[in-house]
């Protein structure tokens, strides 16, 4: 794999932005492997994504920040950079189910997620055994009704300790505060069943079953403090008809999960995934 | 086409049901093409579809009803008998969108729809052109505000002038009153878009937009009189990226609600549908 | 889960058959839970699965055979009795790709599949550690490329030595020899990519890549002497678009190949697939 | 709709290429709506498609070549310029089936597509009451076998007297010989059927059927002088099982037609499609 750096910008749309940021790649001596754009014409924003080789730029990557900052200053940009040389660290949050888990833990042993996994933390000792299958350190840290915010400190603790960047829910079925999440702003990664028409509370896939639902979905989202309303990453659905019973919706949904979840992990990983007015643009 | 009947049946399972009625079709000679049944364990529920042949059939069929009752009294069936050889009668609703029209038109011009259509009506005049181009009576009532059950009353009249079997709402504006989804229960099919999540209200695309869903969806149900809650018939989705914007969502909208109304319309013509505690079993 | 019997028939179509069956079912007040049917009007070929439960059943097992047998010829069925409670023993054949091994292995686990695997064989030993973290024997046995016949003959003696009831392919890049399959006829299941276009011969998601597909598949089969035309079992799709390298087209296939493959072996187990004229009936 | 200019490019790929485009577009005062490039990293090829907003832009379009020429020359650039202004003029040839006619034209009248359809050519006189409902000019040109050269002719007549950009074969069953081709390079589209495997010869719904495919799918590419050969534009799929007869898998194949194929046409018109090495790239 090249040694890449990923330059990922929002900020008001105006002329002249990517002749500017184009100029000074090519002045840097970039050699662009990929770039992405896209403009709301609405909002009247600029996005971009734009990856290339470090092979022969001849900018210090410790000076970037100085000398593209009057670029960013003069466009109003909300910048940052990425490089693929960082395996950006996640922790895993799961409870009992565990489809989600084993589905990340064989993609990152398969190579597919470049990233390290510290830490899988959990409110039950399940999963145990899968953690430690694929070597990956797993702490249970058991959630009491009366000491949630103790075993969110626990967590946050733990996190910090392993430099965190990033966490998935894998199913975790506890509800993180908001004090939480202030720690990782768009940088915890949850999923969730989706149907049509949508069904709260308790048991879905059995109100679903009850409603006949021709479709099963789910869907990836970064956490904020609304439940379930973050900025969605990626959707997907399977088919259903009156011959599967619940257990086939359970098992359906269960694979759509997996699959839907590890897309969104990987474009996280990836930096393509870009965030603005609640939602988000991903760069695939 | 081969001349057919086709029986479906809805009652509490018990043993000895398909016997009986298996049984039954043998003794009168029936050469059975399609069959097939679905059970709800939860409910208890058998539902059956079954078609046969009338070429060799021995018992005549307004003699039918006659010597089937015995066996629908003791298993307390819920019961009907369609025949491929009567063409429902279908009339449209439909207002100023009219791609799902223009889609079922060509379909019947086609020979997809075994049905006759001997009305349409619309409270515009804009589709009048459609209707005249494939030879369907058009026929305009306006839907004034403080007039609209004057209207209905207009449009019974036709429906019932036509000997209308079942009616599709095919993207039809105005919600009907419980009154006249009385004359036609479970007889009226409504095509309506679907979100994950769901959005209710007005200008449905440009808040799925807003809100950044990946997927967008289409939902075919039957009229009730709870707005948008009927059994559910057909359900598809199509993918989103932040690369379409709202016009490009409302035509993809349009391509679903096409191929799934038609889907339910010829389902509903071909007698595949059977409905049970405000769902649908699809025998396809 | 209920404890269940399956009959699974094929047989010419013929008049009085379903009344007959279903008469013998409920004469031994078997309560059915399922039943499907598959009629090819063309063939002239009848094919059914019924599903009962056991519990009030009042026919011996061990009689089933004699007092099924004078309708059996009757109607000059092809006919076996699955039992729910007998797990049908799995050895899965793997060589160094692994993803389709560990997603059964992880669904195996999880209990989506009512199998026991007493092996895992493969050419190489890459994939020996997913098998001890299961705690499935595995079994290595080199190919020679002089020596093939001898290494069929070692894995024919573990199979039998295990009692094994099927084989499945989890990507074994080894072609088995008609004689091989012989052994175990419509019971060695098999997964590869398809494309639309077809590409033969090696490296195929290089030269999908190069051709500018849209999409690819995978399909799964039953293994017979023609290579890779044996009765389809399952198929999907992903979409590729110019954004995906060959790497992504690569881990997008795999991704499919496991969905479909699991689905296939699934629905194997669950006695739901019927073979005639070189096709599937899969009665989902 | 916005009056813009959209610039395709594709050229060997070197630094500096983006950074003087833009600078080039910023410099007379380009507004960018949409920018989307590709780099073909084994190829070493890059491709670009830039659409901007004509309103402000300060250099005359007739003048564009003569300044973007030495930008051009330097990257050894293939390019050319489209107006969204300028609706291309599209002909349609069909033979019997009507399917894709019939959606087309529907689209065209819906203002889906923005183009213009002076020409209709058929060798039957099926569809001319299609053509006619939508005043569209519908030209018969009867294909006789020893005389195709002469029809082709006569086509060509046609198509240059309405100075036609672009053809669209929907469900043209001759097959054009490669003079007519050499005509309108990379500028005829054709819609296929699909299938995994693929069949060749007559009647592949027919053999699809028989081989129990799970799967039906539709291509749609361009025309080149190898037979259904050309680079792909777009590809879709629908799913069959055993309960789909002969005629379902028609009208399945028929629904998918006309969607992958309205899609193609519509990406050809907004200028969406680039070229090379027979293959394409959709920015979409």
């Amino acid at each position: 794999m090249k040694n890449t750096a990923i330059l990922l910008i929002s900020c008001p749309d105006q002329r002249g932005l990517v002749a500017t940021i184009a100029e000074f790649l090519y002045r840097h001596n970039a050699n662009i492997l990929h770039a992405d754009q896209h403009q709301d014409a609405e909002l009247k924003l600029f996005l971009m994504r734009v990856e290339w080789d470090l092979a022969d730029f001849q900018l210090d990557l410790d000076a970037f920040s100085q000398h593209f900052a009057p670029i960013a200053e003069r466009f109003e940009m909300d910048w940052r950079l990425a490089l693929s040389g960082n395996r950006p660290k996640l922790a895993i949050f799961v409870s009992r189910y565990d489809h989600c888990l084993a589905d990340l833990l064989y993609r990152h042993q398969a190579g597919e997620l470049h990233c390290d996994i510290p830490l899988i933390v959990s409110n039950h000792t399940d999963t145990r055994w899968l953690a430690e299958a694929h070597n990956i350190p797993f702490q249970h840290i058991a959630i009491h009704k009366d000491a949630k915010a103790e075993a969110e400190k626990d967590q946050l603790a733990l996190l910090r300790h392993e430099h965190v960047d990033f966490i998935v829910l894998a199913r975790y079925m506890q509800v993180l505060s908001p004090e939480f999440i202030r720690h990782y702003p768009n940088r915890i990664i949850n999923i969730h069943h989706s149907f049509l028409p949508a069904f709260h509370g308790a048991k879905p896939y059995h109100r679903a079953f009850e409603r006949g639902v021709k479709l099963i979905g789910a869907t990836s989202h970064y956490v904020t403090e609304v439940l379930d309303d973050g900025p969605i990453i990626e959707q997907d659905v399977a088919r259903i008809s009156h011959r599967d019973q619940i257990g086939d919706l359970i098992q359906k949904g269960a694979d759509l999960e997996k699959i839907v979840l590890s897309r969104a992990v990987r474009w996280h990983i990836e930096s393509r995934i870009l965030l603005y007015a609640n939602k988000t643009v991903v760069f695939d």
